[in-house]
């Protein structure tokens, strides 16, 4: 039983422990790194990654195009935005030395890139006709945080951040664009079967320099919001900063309008966490690095050769479906096996055994429900199909109704104080800041933001300071 | 003719200029960043890298697993090994303040991440049955080069390095391992169409820590060679300092032996370089972004539909087949499009007019070649699958011709300091440092290294003291 124990994850309604032991137990970082806030992608992680990242290559590749630009971001540039540097100057790493030598010109590690961008788009944008300019790069940025890190959440090296930055004619082009982009990352998070809400953030929590900034939350097991993504409005501000001007088609010079939208590996985090449970990750069958395991249950060395066969024959018949399989051959005995793989979130497994090959049938285990079928050797490659299609939309739907089960609807300062430990909360607000302030101070849960494309007006009061509220908005305690 | 005046180039003999001109008239690169060394990838160029490490990874994930560790290092890891450390610490960048304040420990950036991973390495390496360990990473790494600077050659942003880091049971596995390296380093730049010069480097050029050094280097166009990949023996070196031990079959802790071996962006400078001509990039068939260009040939509207029918149905059955194939619709006369798709080295180029169409056939020229000959329209597909072959074997062929051309021997100083200019010499040396210390102060050329793998006894005296010379090695001026 020791690999059992070994394994033992704490259970998942102790989120905060279940997370952090997952991440290790199922070898997707190594925390061990002797920097805080810095961490290790161990191979099977670096392989969730790379799939996941290939999907958002796959979703921009359609009509943007990757670009890279240096990490490294002279003083000067990094200065030129006031209300930008004002927003990230308690969390920007410097690099002040080459060598031995300290440097002519201090050097900011980007913790986001528009600074580093903009001087070169100024150069590119010539003509209305080159626009719109929709370019994207997926780099490591840099944030000195000086709160409590934790793994692929709050990090001071983001390995994986995927940022673009746009350039338009107009200001609704660029509003068009914002709106695009939360589209396309719904999609994205679909594919991840993980469901998100979409708001626009409160003026004080806008990304430094936008005109409005809107944003994807996930729900975390533990009911705090986790934001996944984020789309910024930049207006013409950077332009007329940075000097990014097109001739217009009457022959004028007019400064262009400017989106930017990232994500980070944040949207692991969530995937993890929402979809996993007591035994460990569940993947969706898209993501994970070991689609179906095969275990030959073999007693005795009885039928081992023929067991054996039967597992490389599936295997073999699975590959050239494209699905991605495995026959665990080690020593372990099978329980300690499934175990294993119940861990790393292997979306199918297949048993064989010796009644299996004397019914010319497979045992198969659904990961998500724990199901179990026999199937007939003949139709597997077409159950897997299907059953991979079940299980994504089993984990989509599930996720969905723990999402919006955990929305709810509050009128009074009693109410949100006691149900704020479930979810979001959806309150009646007067648009004032200080009514957002009490909150944080009072039951640690501020504005997360204003619903978008949802009925949102209101006849209650503010329940915190009773005035008169028109809008509804969702309330959480976020990461 | 503006936009063949734009697109030309310097004669390629001319070659720092051409070099510097084709990166940004080809669109690989934006050199204009505002710090010296560091560069924009135009998405062009990025697709190129794409492509060109797609093929390094194909080539490492047969035995090989991708992870991703932290760029900063701490300063108490950085220092450990002191040979590494020497060899790197005027090139080191250093961060000391996280937003306004100083840093308790400063962090390098990492300029190779032996300090990053091996602290690490410790953690896994248990024993004997977890070796070999063989993994790698692709990673910005970063040298505060005081040199002049060139895009893709000398950086102080290294956007692309791909290191690998392995760990055996014996000096013999590492060595094996070296050697291992070496030749699929030979695999992958064949893929480029690039042959490489394989040797061992003398004492005082191997990595800083090692026990020995292979690399392979390129023969650029104007005789000078560029490194464009090393494989480091580390034997146990870093393995004391890091204290990385395994339990041996008889239950003893012994310290682990080591290789590591790293290939940059120079792979495609060299890629770049060799094949290029007058008119542009001349790319291998499976790097090009776009393999076949086709350009419709419309005089006054003449059959403007049928000859677009008809370029967009090549189209669908090259795309069918997996070539990346695009249709210049642009405004521009044919020959204006010809300059701008030589310029990015499109394998191939389809012409359709009225005449083609009555024949039922195309114009189909080649870049590399510029040979140009009539296709039946429906052995298109055919032709080009066999052209992409030939393009390739050509590419190969030439350079490989160029290298063994440009190898000389030698014998007296004199004939060294008139044949330097065109190449590598392979000359008798004594073993003595200082003979090498010479030829450099002369003759702004040394020894690259030690031939591998082939006859390298000598009957000549070394050129240099006349002292007695049992080897000969290759002598070259590099980048």
């Amino acid at each position: 039983m020791e690999e059992e124990n070994e394994l033992a994850l704490p259970a998942k309604e102790n989120f905060s422990e279940w997370y952090n032991d997952i991440l290790v137990k199922a070898e997707i970082m190594d925390v061990r790194y002797p920097v805080k806030g810095l961490y290790v992608w161990n191979p099977f992680g670096f392989s969730i990654r790379k799939k996941t990242y290939s999907i958002i290559r796959e979703l921009l590749d359609r009509d943007h195009e990757e670009t890279l630009f240096p990490l490294l971001i002279p003083e000067n540039e990094f200065m030129k935005e006031t209300k930008h540097i004002k927003g990230f100057e308690e969390e920007v790493y410097w690099v002040t030395h080459g060598g031995t030598s300290p440097l002519e010109v201090n050097l900011a590690l980007r913790p986001t890139s528009e600074t580093a961008i903009y001087p070169i788009y100024k150069l590119w944008v010539r003509s209305h006709a080159d626009l719109p300019i929709k370019y994207y790069q997926i780099v490591n940025t840099f944030r000195y945080e000086t709160k409590h890190t934790r793994p692929l959440i709050r990090l001071r090296e983001i390995t994986s951040f995927k940022e673009a930055h746009t350039v338009h004619e107009t200001w609704e082009d660029a509003a068009a664009q914002v709106d695009e982009a939360i589209d396309r990352y719904h999609e994205f998070y679909e594919r991840l079967c993980l469901p998100v809400l979409t708001s626009k953030r409160p003026e004080w929590d806008k990304f430094p320099g936008a005109d409005y900034t809107i944003a994807v939350d996930a729900l975390m097991p533990d009911g705090r919001t986790l934001q996944v993504g984020t789309a910024h409005h930049l207006g013409n501000n950077f332009a007329k900063t940075f000097d990014i001007e097109y001739e217009d088609p009457n022959g004028e010079q007019v400064y262009a309008y400017q989106s930017c939208y990232g994500i980070s590996e944040r949207c692991i985090a969530a995937m993890i966490s929402v979809h996993g449970d007591d035994k460990g990750l569940i993947l969706p069958p898209e993501i994970a690095p070991v689609q179906v395991i095969i275990i030959p249950i073999i007693f005795k060395n009885k039928d081992k050769e023929s067991i054996l066969d039967a597992c490389k024959n599936v295997k073999g018949s699975l590959e050239s479906a494209g699905v991605k399989t495995k026959i665990d051959t080690s020593d372990r005995r099978p329980g300690a096996k499934y175990y294993r793989w119940e861990m790393k979130g292997v979306p199918l497994r297949i048993e064989i055994g010796p009644k299996d090959l004397k019914n010319e049938s497979v045992m198969m285990v659904r990961r998500d429900t724990g199901d179990k079928e026999q199937i007939a050797m003949d139709e597997i490659n077409d159950t897997v199909a299907s059953k991979f299609e079940s299980i994504k939309s089993n984990l989509y739907e599930k996720a969905k109704a723990e999402l919006e089960n955990n929305i709810i609807e509050c009128d009074s300062l009693d109410e949100i104080e006691n149900k704020i430990v479930k979810g979001i909360l959806k309150i009646p607000w007067c648009g004032q800041e200080e009514c957002n302030d009490e909150l944080e101070e009072n039951i640690g849960a501020g504005i997360l933001g204003i619903p978008v494309n949802q009925e949102n007006s209101s006849s209650s009061p503010c329940p915190v300071c009773g005035g008169e509220a028109n809008t509804k908005i969702y309330v959480s305690r976020t990461y």
